[in-house]
């Protein structure tokens, strides 16, 4: 069996000892006579694979009982038309933070399907930043403030929450930070992550949100966008992605033998502060993100001599390191260094790195 | 390793060969040195997979150059919103025929978000069979004729198309029984299906929509729900349900290996034939269904002391034949009998049956 570091953004790599699990249980799960992906999702096995997985969701993000969570399809892009399509139906205008190309794209969303502004935008300075709390123009007609928690392209992050008045809530995309860092849930009304990142294989997308945001729909919303519909039916109005749920459920049980969030977040800031360190002290790379504004989850850095990027791409790639070129809109190259990743793979990257700029240097 | 025979309606026994495959390359896929879930999208590798398993299921399918194939979420309840969503925007009404639950779903999903009409419903029969053509009532202003292929409930399918002018185009929710008979799509203006019967594991949806219809969406269509932005972005606006695609292709490829849709939609024939023979030639056990609407795929039927029925279902259970439960809006037995499951699997049925209505008759 050959396995090796998958940088990817997403999908992105997975925990070895899940993929192993879900490989020895995939023909016949425990002792059933069936895959997970043969089962009905209302039977009794399938139930408490879905309930499991809710209750280790739960306890990892210490998510308060005043908050649903929904297992909904689509990705992160489907949510942002479902953010306007559910808060909206009361009035009000929803307001978005601009901090790059995921962030725009919720809110192009939103503008064909609601009124909604931008509060503030950081790309004057070509998004290099988040924006600061004192940039923030709210109106007295918010329904609620969007934003992107880590900016999976740009590489940069929220390390603090936006500052709004408690009536404001806080909506949040975390598709690609979420469980790689503590959050205080309880300060938002809305936090929504595709799960292909952090938590599972792509097809599955979980909603936390507060239960009286459920009652401020649009009318006429497609009924698979509809939170509440979706919350009435515990997430099987329909038949959910049995097999993507059971793998993310996998995950937090994972995640649970690593310690938590609290100690994989501890991991997660070693790693990413090694691999910037090593492309700060170095000149044949280079981050020009603020550094109050780092990602520690996705690195893009450039090499100086751009020419070299085929070079680096291909031998990067023999040396068992993938998927390590930035998104086709921007370039360069991309650490994705998500919890799955372990250290060593960080560790042979840098190593790898140096290597190839004292080659090349 | 134990292997049951599993009758459920969805999420569906899947081919023994295709677990196994999927089983055998779940870690590593073929040296490549990650799983299928952990791989990119937008990488030669995945793109490789997505577009046999599109080509293999044309093939199958027969679909003509101009139709084109989405891979999308939410399930055929989704596509209930895409179809009215989609085909209404240069006016119109959407027409739909009324043969069971299902059906009845789709319209009354169309009725919240367009203007749509019963054309002709069974529901007075209490849906024993489907519309005959005489019964169809389409106005001139008809945007399509939508109508549910197969009742996964009810147990009744169409055998033959309803006819309604050729500008009328034919939209079908074919769920429950794609790829498990021939059809000849160049009658069609689109055809849908949730994989979980038929096609693959939850999570992915197949659409097959004639290119003519893809410029008629209502304004602010959620742009996962519209038909050109998917078409337009080759099913990767945002990152697809990758690892289901890929269990798609592997059932492809598999029911290429049985001779394709008209090698098993005879053994499919042969299987449902004989259950019904046993059916039909007890007193114990009855299907009411009219002998021509009688689906192929899903056949419910009733054990003639309904205080037998727990028995039933705790004994088939033990002998290794799982989900026999029918619908738990109808109660009753119903054995879902799709392409993956095997012939013998029907044999062991009927021999339980007949033994158990020795036994308790």
């Amino acid at each position: 069996m050959t396995r090796y570091f998958n940088f990817c953004s997403g999908p992105a790599t997975l925990p070895l000892a899940v993929l192993e699990r879900a490989r020895d249980e995939l023909v016949d799960y425990r002792g059933k006579g069936l895959s997970v992906m043969e089962m009905s999702h209302r039977g009794k096995d399938f139930v408490e694979i879905a309930e499991r997985a809710e209750r280790n969701f739960r306890e990892l993000m210490d998510i308060p009982d005043n908050y649903r969570v929904l297992f909904m399809q689509g990705g992160a892009t489907a949510q942002f038309s479902c953010v306007p399509l559910n808060l909206l139906g009361s009035g009000g205008t929803g307001y978005y933070l601009d901090s790059g190309n995921w962030a725009s794209k919720a809110y192009e969303e939103g503008a064909r399907l609601g009124d909604v502004r931008i509060a503030a935008s950081t790309k004057q300075d070509g998004y290099r930043r988040v924006p600061a709390n004192s940039e923030i123009e709210l109106g007295d007609d918010a329904a609620y403030l969007h934003f992107t928690g880590n900016e999976t392209i740009g590489g940069i992050a929220y390390h603090e929450l936006p500052q709004v008045d408690d009536s404001v809530p806080l909506v949040c995309d975390l598709s690609s930070s979420i469980l790689g860092h503590s959050v205080d849930v309880s300060r938002f009304g809305i936090i929504y992550a595709g799960a292909q990142k952090n938590i599972g294989p792509a097809g599955l997308t979980l909603v936390i949100i507060r239960e009286d945001l459920l009652d401020r729909a649009m009318p006429n919303v497609p009924v698979m966008c509809d939170y509440s519909v979706t919350a009435k039916h515990k997430s099987m109005l329909n038949t959910p992605p049995t097999y993507a749920w059971y793998l993310c459920g996998l995950v937090f049980e994972w995640l649970k033998e690593q310690g938590g969030v609290a100690a994989i977040e501890k991991i997660n800031q070693r790693k990413a502060a090694k691999l910037y360190a090593a492309i700060d002290a170095s000149d044949f790379y280079s981050n020009t993100m603020d550094v109050g504004s780092r990602s520690i989850m996705n690195i893009p850095f450039r090499l100086h001599d751009d020419s070299l990027d085929k070079k680096f791409l291909a031998e990067s790639e023999q040396a068992g390191l993938l998927t390590l070129n930035g998104h086709r809109s921007v370039g360069g190259m991309r650490a994705s260094i998500y919890n799955a990743m372990p250290e060593e793979g960080v560790d042979t990257l840098i190593a790898f790195m140096q290597e190839f700029a004292r080659k090349n240097g």
